[in-house]
């Protein structure tokens, strides 16, 4: 490299006494005793440069440069004086005496401070270019490529091929909203951006490749959350002729490995397995944060026959649900955070909470505080006491309604309580990695609104053998062969065994009440490819943005994402989406609905 | 692996005497003496399995076989009987005695065969799954593979960090069509597909990444050609503080070592670097083939006062120009040879193609036969025996017109009889990989239609220190920091230094008439970026497709795509794109322009 000859924040005390080229930009300069000192930063850290007064040109030079600046500098490496080390630094032991300076490009003063904590999204997405710069985001673009490089090495060896498959594909509407794209060639024709890449995949593996893997942008129109882009990256993989606990052993080994070749973190040597039925049940959540100590107590057969609707109701509803959740050391808890954890569970549809204070748990309803105590019977009391190994000091939340009601809003309780600084400090959160496998999903769910079974991963998952019968007498009782890796609470993957058998999967739109002729017009081309001795195959999609954004402890997956969108599904660095010309629009055989032309 | 212990195609006389368990697709079965016998193939190519009758069960489900039914086998490796091994497979000196054999599925009899060479292009496309089954593409795929796998190893030691940038992003208008995406958040506002990603890589030097790379998708809505498609995949490349020369030999390591290590092809140790002007001057290509051992007389100086209007109206009109391809032996080809090539060159816009047959080449005037000579005075044709160094036996044509017309037309013409059987058998034709650097690029291009300066290679490359001056008063003869890496007459990798200054930046969009308004309507944020320290940057843009087209010695880069789209931009497989609900448009807030709906 004849413009540098080292990084700035690579140079070390093994370069004392020789002469290093560098390039980088000015963190910041302070003058100090008639010295100029520059805190030169690059990619991989910053060094201090000391620009002395008797080299008059260079001092010039040093003294006209600002925050920002893009430097180049020619200069001696030495010790730092005793006393001034910087032990945070990889440079921190040395400083480089300039003898030259040149300033490759000067830099108007930064709308911000790089190092200011504090900056607003808007202001940190607008100003994109110099967001980029903090040593934050430097680090975690670059672990995500490392992770994203650390699975292609992996997959590599497995024998796994990267194949790519279309961006310009065909509109399905089945589960999210597509994007889609107007043919300039064929009038009135919209390509759709792929959802994600399963159909193809499954093709490849009937078209024997026998493991492909991509790293590939997908795409949904979504109403965006939190967590969400309109844009996002899977690790998508697919391989024939293995069974699911295959599958899941070779891609937990891919996940052990990343993590402990990038964050040097040894995740457990064998993730645990849950049924769906057994996470819904302990933790009303599919993705349960097993970091956190809480679990549900089961409570919907006492409560049937107790003189209190609130629970009486559900416990007889078909659907509806009663259960527990023991807080040791809850009965500290105020009045004023119940209330605000009553308030909370209304979010996800709680009509309150009610809960129950174990002062002693030897004097059965007398040792408890509670506004319902009066409305249970005593045999619902011991089975609540009992069930949940209640303890002098806890607290015990219930929550009763549509299990599905109960499952979010004591699960989200759940997950709140443990987070909390109360949980944290009562040892209701162990702090770590905490991955699992949940498995045996149900094949179908139901869907109320449109009184149809609809499928609860997509509907190419395979059932499992046994419950092959249930398709269409009783598919609520039908499981898939579908797993979901979870860690702290997030899913970041999810897959299944593929339908390989063209009769089965006709079964399953049947299933969907999906007619025959809407299945052909759809999904025509994999029906027709499973025809072709399709393998048995399955495989999993990972969320490179969620993965990331945990392992880079970010907020949000925006901090992982070079150039991310809105909210609003805005580009506030480039301003896009944005009009475009009538004559484009023509091209395309659109126009604009006319109330909702924009003012250009 | 419990399905099967090997691969089919790998199972050698390492295994004789084992059990193996082998899963796989019916290539074709054999009745012989009584005996069936099953060539089962997988990826990684064939085995012969043997099924004896005195295994009846066995026997009866192999008699059920047909071709591509997808098989899982048990059985003994054995050699195979002396004079019956096959040299061509890696198993050939095997065979494997079937103990057990389970029809994992079934398949109806496919279209065609699959060792059929004459499948027509739809057939293909339309039943892709099993297309992609035979082996030559199952070797084009993983040699894709290989090929981008190599890349990112190698820019992966060289400290690039692949990073992923937007695929929504904003329609500008100059260069190809854009596709659009219609935001549905934003009413009237549409995001385009990149084009390539230049403006975000260049941000992401800006912002201290120091060296980028993607693999990643490009779209054009352009006219199909043979080797165009509307989706194409770059190997995009983006280095700061390094100068061309560094950039070049950085990128010809790379395609050296991927060359090396996936076809075990050793290119020149280093590539032949060749002014663009120089190229024109001599080829009349800026990609030139240097297999093709013809190169261009210049004859335009000399022409200028012959009695022959063809040739002294070009010599004489501004931007005209007069050449000569001499073709050694040449003077073997018929009439009707010369007659096809004359045919030829009109497809380039050629009026005609002169010729002249060199007998003696001692005699002079007297020893050629030609329709023109007569028109040429002696010291035209001394020009022409002396400077092409014609030798008795050869044909010299001749190109004269506008020079783009003889640019193409004779350096088409170049090519063609270069490629020919003729050629081939007459040492104009040197097999083999011819690499070169194309350099020295004009900046600006005059577009006679728009009359105006246009960017030969993008607005953003950086003209030549020493040119900036001609920026706005000569754009003509302003040369840029541009490159394109040239294999075998294609453009493989194409490239530049970088404008990094805002100055400078300004005078090229002014070079272009693009106003200021407009300039930073369109291109705000990357004025913006520059503001802040920009440092000296540049890179370079590999088309994966090409490369690997090449490699595979295919005829069209559809047959490097898994998925590929025809030249009417359709995927006969899926029928994308296909018409869409009414629904969706509304939610998009467009509509189709009436006239042309289509008939859903």
């Amino acid at each position: 490299m004849s413009m540098r000859t080292s990084y700035c924040g690579l140079v070390t005390e093994q370069q004392l006494g020789q002469t290093v080229k560098l390039c980088g930009w000015v963190q910041r300069r302070r003058d100090h005793g008639g010295v100029i000192f520059i805190d030169l930063r690059d990619r991989e850290g910053l060094v201090q440069i000391v620009c002395d007064p008797d080299r008059p040109e260079m001092f010039k030079a040093a003294e006209s440069v600002r925050n920002e600046f893009c430097l180049q500098i020619v200069g001696l490496v030495r010790a730092r004086p005793a006393g001034t080390e910087n032990a945070n630094l990889t440079s921190g032991k040395i400083e480089v005496l300039c003898h030259e300076l040149n300033v490759l490009n000067a830099s108007v003063t930064p709308p911000f401070q790089l190092d200011d904590e504090n900056l607003s999204e808007t202001t940190r997405l607008t100003h994109r270019v110099l967001d980029l710069r903090r040593p934050q985001m430097q680090y975690n673009l670059r672990l995500r490529y490392k992770v994203a490089m650390e699975a292609r090495r992996y997959l590599d060896e497995q024998g796994f091929i990267d194949i790519e498959t279309p961006m310009l594909t065909k509109s399905t509407p089945e589960g999210a909203r597509d994007y889609l794209v107007p043919s300039r060639v064929n009038p009135g024709h919209f390509f759709a951006l792929p959802q994600s890449p399963q159909l193809f995949k499954q093709l490849l593996m009937v078209a024997g490749f026998d493991r492909y893997y991509q790293v590939t942008k997908c795409f949904r129109d979504e109403d965006l959350r939190a967590d969400r882009q309109p844009e996002f990256t899977q690790i998508d993989c697919e391989t024939a002729f293995l069974d699911e606990q295959e599958i899941r052993d070779l891609f937990e080994n891919m996940i052990r490995r990343v993590f402990k070749n990038t964050i040097d973190v040894e995740l457990a040597a064998q993730f645990p397995v849950m049924q769906h039925s057994e996470a819904m049940r302990r933790y009303g959540s599919d993705k349960p944060d097993l970091r956190v100590k809480l679990e549900f107590t089961e409570l919907t057969d006492v409560m049937a026959d107790v003189d209190f609707k609130v629970f009486s109701t559900p416990a007889t509803t078909e659907g509806g649900r009663v259960v527990a959740l023991r807080v040791p050391h809850g009965a500290e808890l105020s009045r004023s955070e119940i209330d605000s954890y009553t308030e909370f569970v209304k979010i996800y549809g709680a009509k309150g909470l009610a809960w129950i204070k174990v002062n002693d748990v030897s004097k059965g309803r007398d040792g408890l505080q509670s506004p319902i105590v009066k409305n249970l019977h005593d045999a619902a009391i011991s089975a609540i006491l009992e069930r949940t190994g209640a303890q002098g000091g806890d607290i015990i939340f219930f929550g009763a309604d549509k299990a599905k009601i109960v499952n979010d809003a004591i699960g989200a309780l759940r997950l709140k309580v443990g987070h909390s600084e109360f949980g944290r400090s009562n040892g209701l959160f162990e702090a770590g990695w905490q991955p699992l496998w949940v498995v045996d999903f149900p094949m179908f769910e139901y869907d109320e609104e449109d009184a149809r079974w609809v499928a609860s991963h997509h509907p190419f998952t395979s059932p499992k053998d046994e419950h092959i019968a249930y398709l269409e007498s009783d598919p609520g009782k039908c499981l898939a062969k579908a797993y979901d890796m979870v860690l702290n609470g997030w899913e970041i993957g999810g897959g299944s065994v593929r339908i390989f058998q063209e009769a089965v999967q006709s079964q399953v739109f049947r299933a969907l009440k999906i007619s025959d002729d809407e299945a052909r017009a759809k999904f025509g081309f994999l029906l027709d490819a499973l025809q072709y001795g399709a393998p048995p195959h399955g495989g999993i999609a990972f969320g490179l943005d969620r993965i990331v954004t945990m392992m880079a402890g970010a907020d949000s997956i925006r901090d992982v994402i070079a150039f991310p969108k809105t909210q609003r599904a805005q580009c506030l660095l480039t301003q896009a989406p944005s009009p475009v010309d009538e004559r484009q629009l023509r091209e395309l055989h659109i126009r604009l609905r006319q109330a909702e032309s924009p003012k250009v």
